[in-house]
């Protein structure tokens, strides 16, 4: 594949990226340079990565150039630091663990590695993946947040810093950012990728989260991570897709500007108009109770004994959790998820895919927190396959995404049907919207 | 509750010692002491621990003597080497990670520990809690496996270097090394002790082991790991029990004095006879290719990166897993055992446990071998609560155990089911072996 040496870090694709190093026309080298050099460049002013860690990158870069080259050779790749790294320290975004060397990669690490990813560093996430905000400001606007929390992931592929990241979800970690950052982000159903090395928060909850800038990246990095090659063949029909959005009665409000560009996503798609069930207002409050008992025992080394050297928010968050933290109640959440799975017709209908809100509208101003995953936790809770795609610029200039969720085990066609309606959207003028003034293209 | 100072360790049991201490009666650091010199003075034969730490475990005596006191105060602990320890190094029978150190305790751990747990060292693991053995002897036979993966933990407690330890279970590594030695062994429902901080190798069957030397203690230190005191409420009306012997076409036949010490404990409590349900033998491989998708992902790292430093056993194992590997086998496995939980009525019929061999009888010969899971995989993917009772010696002088399996979710019962039945069967002369020669009374 021809990619010129002064190919357009904002434009460039990993599928290309992989190509061209893969034919000789690009050295896994100097494509981490070019990477190296804009992740320290926008790193003053996004602050998106914990730990960025060039020798190690170049290390990695020569290993590929010498060696067999696989399906993300040479790709820049972010890893949250919440995933264990054999070369490179594993805080978990937290005093408690500053330093700490696992001595081993996580087992997605590992995966994409293999696979000839180059890792340049660990990015910046919220204390224990929980809410204590990092550093890191939002590249379409540094007074408001990223969302969290993956935070630093989003960040770095917004400023083109790297092509494909980490995140990891319980919450709204993965959907939420990318979107407010304007990439991808795909949270897959439990089991699919691998979580061993992964700092847990809840096991019934918590998922590898596949970030990237387009449909097409994500669904090639999801594929290495989930040793699922034959994701990657020929795409299923064109889906029938649904708008879903919520009735508001819980959480924050959908913005008028977020209400209106779904509409028109879905106008655009030909999407039909999906019911809310009797069940879904549960199904907030039974995730909250599924995360409190299982992060209460998760967290509670840290709880127990670091809590003097945890933010106030975390340690505000862990005793919260702690309080509400209980069995039935956990019991009655996982008993709900299976009855709400067992009845999701009452929600697709006939759809493939429904059309839903990522966030409740653009990345609220402020970095004091990371924004609501009101429109996200209960698409966690049932273990859906949901994809972020963004879909340009808000009325403040922030970016917009639209949230596709799919049946269980549904990724590979969650991530085909996501490729052809991003095409289909970008043709009328709804793509990425590029951060402001920190690409030099 | 009165103890004397010299109380006997090959009698005492765990509620004893946290009862004395909780009273004032003992303090943890002489018991610690009393524990310790029997761990030192059984290593040379037994080899129960990898890593035996004294002055951590008196640092611990002293802190639970000078605060507050638990459920398990003082109680002397074995924590099997896949369980990451804050102040011990975490090796999980590798040299691969050798020396390693987590920083932090695994969630298990941590509770065991605040319960005023004592923890005396890490015990003997197979590599990866995998198939290559390490070091320990049967303490009823030192030219026989203890079983494994947890073999430390379960020689530890049949010579009374301890009185509770962690195990973990994938295919059978609680239940054998607890029924080869002679102790009891708890595996739990998915979920229900939390795995944060513990070496994993497949996220759908792995779990935290429970091992002690009775029910009643199995059961305190159950319902502090799992966080469920009101285990330990006033027990159910007598169980319901069915004798299960699954016809051997698959696997390993059951000793004939295996069969007939099941037979007779049946015929002690009274038991029915359970049917073999249609589906029962494609359980096990079932099982396998669960296990292998799931371990050719948590165990990736080290078999692309350290192949040279495991031990060939390890070796071939991690080959064999990556060659079996496959999703759609793999989700056919899930989807199996979904099935069979859903027709498990026509296995339990009107019984609440089920009596069945705990492992296709004594230790086996030898030290290159751990055994056989047979009689343990098809529980462990169905996620039901089992608990092996020790049923003195077998024909060879090692012991026997019988495994009593509940439904799913009923751990409560299964322990309380299990306390009321050690007590019938031990007014039948047939109760916990004491390993010769090994512990001075």
């Amino acid at each position: 594949m021809s990619l010129p040496p002064d190919f357009d870090i904002a434009a460039v694709t990993a599928r290309q990226i992989a190509g061209a190093v893969r034919s000789g026309a690009l050295t896994a080298l100097s494509v981490t340079e070019r990477f190296l050099e804009q992740a320290r460049n926008s790193q003053p002013r996004v602050e998106a990565f914990r730990h960025l860690d060039p020798e190690s990158a170049r290390r990695a870069a020569r290993q590929v150039d010498a060696g067999s080259k696989g399906e993300l050779a040479g790709v820049p790749l972010g890893i949250k630091d919440v995933f264990d790294t054999a070369d490179m320290p594993t805080a978990h975004g937290s005093a408690v663990h500053a330093g700490h060397r696992p001595g081993r990669d996580a087992a997605a690490v590992h995966l994409a590695r293999r696979a000839g990813a180059v890792v340049l560093g660990k990015t910046v996430t919220t204390e224990f993946a929980a809410l204590s905000p990092g550093p890191t400001r939002n590249p379409h606007g540094p007074d408001h947040t990223p969302g969290g929390s993956s935070s630093g992931s989003a960040a770095a592929l917004a400023v083109s810093a790297c092509l494909l990241a980490f995140g990891t979800q319980t919450s709204g970690s993965t959907i939420r950012p990318a979107a407010f950052c304007g990439v991808v982000g795909l949270k897959v159903g439990p089991g699919v990728i691998d979580r061993t090395g992964v700092k847990a928060l809840s096991e019934s909850l918590d998922v590898v989260g596949i970030m990237a800038r387009d449909a097409g990246d994500a669904a090639l990095f999801a594929a290495v991570c989930a040793r699922r090659p034959d994701w990657l063949t020929p795409a299923p029909a064109p889906a029938r897709a649904a708008l879903f959005l919520p009735d508001q009665s819980q959480g924050l409000p959908v913005e008028a500007a977020c209400a209106e560009r779904l509409a028109r996503v879905a106008r655009i798609l030909g999407a039909d108009t999906a019911r809310q069930p009797a069940w879904w207002d549960g199904l907030g409050p039974a995730q909250d109770q599924v995360f409190a008992w299982e992060a209460s025992a998760a967290l509670a080394w840290e709880r127990d004994c670091r809590a003097d050297r945890v933010t106030p928010i975390t340690r505000a968050f862990m005793q919260r959790q702690r309080e509400m933290a209980s069995p039935d109640a956990h019991a009655r959440g996982l008993a709900m998820r299976d009855a709400c799975l067992a009845d999701l017709d009452a929600l697709f209908g006939a759809a493939d895919v429904l059309l839903t809100p990522a966030a409740p509208g653009e990345a609220p101003p402020g970095l004091g927190s990371t924004g609501s995953a009101d429109y996200n936790v209960r698409w966690t809770l049932l273990g859906l396959p949901s994809l972020t795609l963004p879909v340009g610029l808000g009325p403040r200039g922030l970016p917009l995404g639209v949230q596709v969720v799919a049946r269980r085990g549904r990724e590979a066609q969650l991530l085909a049907h996501a490729a052809a309606m991003e095409g289909r959207l970008a043709a009328e003028g709804l793509g990425r919207p590029h951060p402001p003034g920190l690409v030099a293209t």
